[in-house]
């Protein structure tokens, strides 16, 4: 992409009402634009790393052999009185009357849509396992909607539904959520921590939240510093096997770790005193087991081997898909702007043309961008008359983890710069080598 | 996929509550699930076609150089009182209170919102042109829903909006759009035919509305038969040449073709007679020129290179993603199911094991499954108990437009079968060349 050719308004002045940093460079960087309280257009750039964090989702539930499809952002209230929770669920439901006056509401989140859509269809127990899952906005009318996307009333989230014919079999859909979940943070550049965690107003008994630490995190967390070595890395998995994704949960979940709500001092200081941490953190994630809470009352029934209807047991597993930017950017910065890991950058790396219109700067930066585009990589070009103080603010500050920047002086050299967002560190080299080693990053073949 | 991993009910029998066969083949192949009236669930099914035509008209959009962002479902009624819109929507508009007794409403379209955003942050000719547009579902209350979703109250659209600073310039930005959708509809295996529209309530001077001629469509369409000849094919088309895309426009839209709404009976007898067509039209998609008609009450200006600021030229343009399902299957069915072009297909192509359980079936299906999938195809592979006459009937239904059939005794001979959904023909040839076939067609190099 041309800048020129981009919208990208990026704001000089801090907006005021702003309290943390990702939402000050959200909208510094021009990625949102607040439309009404705790409601926000995702501008062209914030855009591009929603979609490209849905990407990671999408391909980590599949890897897990979920299955995507798409349920509605408005629900009838009917469905909702049947599982008892209209009326439990309180003013952060957001509900609605239509034309017909008939009772609707806009979907915090859909254990009882997916079961309908579950009882109507399957009665074998020959169709499970099955993990049906979507990544829809909903809504949660937030009395206080704060911290931009962070807190915001409508926002993008993934919510997965296990059903299963038994326990173990639920809790085999509960340890590769586990793993998918951690695979899917670590593209993201993000460590997240599975913590015990509470039910909450959806019920159930093994559930786990997953932290990102940060310090405007709004859960106290207290958790063994050897947590923070665990890394899933590229292992392989195979996810049919339930010892393999067993032995993940064990890896991951046997030391101690847990938000305030599920704290226990006692346990808490069995841990060697050097190893106890307490920080804060930002949930990004949660996953639940809650057996036949929901199939019990809606009569989402299997018929098993012995030819009995017995209720299924379900799970259900989230991922806070529009508040992970703002995870990541609380995780992923500086001073001078966002820092976005290589998995979720929202263009592959930027080219900084030092002095537009002079003809081999010209030439070089189009040679450079054409040559990324064929690799399947997508620069972002500056090409714009702005002067090269003003282009690098705007580079840091939308955080493209790569810059090459191209100016008249060194091309007389045969080089460019190349330089790392993260560290800060430049290069000079010739423009075919700059192009090799950001294919080399992004593990792309080079011409 | 494996039939037997997936999530596909079919039904046997035809839901009495469909009238029009798009509605009862998306029922029976287990696409989709009304929510409550009006409002759909996408199954797995229907929601990979959907994802295939939204991914054309994101490539297609992109292609024209428009700028892909997310504007939120839930909007303030403040901004439609500027524009003068929230009084005169009337009852198809759904309107909510907040818990804070705030007016919101749930989307219809999104003139204000995005002008909104233009006005807040754009300031200078300089930044023009531009062309924003999103994908997002929008709400508008029918009071009597029907045909599945092709009439449905929650409905996905890509609106797209231009900013110019002259007529000329947004006149060029509305034949972009109509090149672009042009293409998009060619390559969803449609022909969608622009027709000279009424402006409705969004208003303006020039439209066209896109229709696709079906038999249970909602419109009477007038026109002249040589239109149907038309085709855009893959010609080169530089989206910035302004003389490029009005010779697309003139070519497409100087002969008669009219929905009911702007029949001119006087006009349409200068056709010769045995060019004069009347048949029934199904409308996907509309584009808008308006000119300031939001620019102006929402001062929506720019500064012009003379210093003036002047309200800039705008229109809107939308195409109707997931009433587009319907419209295909009502282009491109017969009596044993749905046709999917190529274009949109949910998988490439079936396999159908005759004889599960038998080891060199089994074994040849497998290996056809892993061929096409390491060229990046997607089979779905049938690979239950199942009698052949359900596997057939099914595969028929679902409309996958190319199936391979494998059974032992054909794998004897050294053949498998491969079967066109459209014609019906059928070819026995080793299973390689049925694998090179198939990727010859969706132009994937083979192994």
């Amino acid at each position: 992409m041309r800048l020129s050719r981009y919208f990208l308004p990026v704001l000089k002045e801090t907006p005021s009402e702003a309290q943390i940093v990702s939402h000050r460079y959200m909208l510094r960087a021009g990625m949102i634009k607040q439309a009404s309280a705790g409601i926000y257009s995702w501008l062209p750039l914030g855009y591009k790393v929603l979609r490209n964090i849905e990407a990671i989702v999408h391909e980590e539930q599949q890897r897990a052999g979920h299955i995507p499809m798409l349920m509605p952002t408005l629900q009838s209230a009917d469905l909702w009185r049947e599982s008892g929770r209209y009326d439990a669920y309180g003013p952060e439901m957001l509900r609605i009357r239509d034309r017909q006056d008939r009772d609707m509401l806009y979907g915090p989140t859909n254990e009882e849509l997916i079961t309908d859509i579950f009882r109507s269809h399957v009665s074998s127990y020959k169709d499970l396992p099955l993990t049906l899952y979507h990544i829809q906005w909903k809504f949660r009318d937030e009395i206080r909607p704060r911290f931009g996307v962070m807190r915001g009333r409508e926002f993008l989230m993934k919510d997965g539904y296990n059903f299963d014919l038994t326990k173990e079999d639920a809790l085999h859909a509960y340890n590769r959520h586990l793993v998918s979940y951690l695979r899917s943070y670590e593209r993201m550049g993000l460590q997240a921590i599975p913590m015990r965690a509470d039910s909450g107003p959806i019920g159930g008994d093994d559930t786990h939240e997953f932290l990102v630490l940060a310090e405007t995190g709004e859960s106290e967390v207290f958790y063994d510093s050897e947590i923070t070595d665990l890394k899933f890395g590229d292992r392989a998995i195979d996810y049919d096997d339930h010892a393999q994704c067993r032995a993940v949960l064990e890896e991951f979940t046997s030391r101690y770790a847990r938000t305030d709500e599920t704290h226990d001092e006692a346990l808490f200081n069995q841990v060697p005193e050097e190893r106890r941490r307490t920080a804060r953190g930002i949930e990004v994630g949660q996953i639940f087991y809650f057996g036949t809470k929901y199939s019990e009352p809606m009569g989402a029934t299997v018929q098993g081997p012995d030819g009995q209807a017995v209720p299924v047991h379900m799970g259900s597993h989230g991922i806070g898909v529009s508040r992970l930017l703002g995870a990541i950017i609380e995780a992923s910065h500086d001073d001078r702007g966002i820092i976005w890991p290589e998995g979720v950058t929202p263009f592959h790396c930027g080219i900084v043309n030092l002095k537009s219109g002079d003809e081999a700067a010209d030439a070089a930066c189009r040679s450079i961008y054409d040559s990324l585009t064929a690799l399947g990589l997508e620069p972002l070009y500056d090409d714009t008359d702005d002067r090269a103080g003003a282009k690098f603010a705007t580079m840091d500050l939308i955080g493209l983890p790569w810059r090459i920047t191209v100016g008249p002086r060194g091309l007389k050299n045969g080089v460019v710069e190349l330089t790392s967002r993260r560290t800060g560190t430049s290069e000079e080299l010739p423009p075919e080598q700059a192009v090799e080693r950001i294919a080399q990053i992004y593990g792309k073949a080079s011409a």
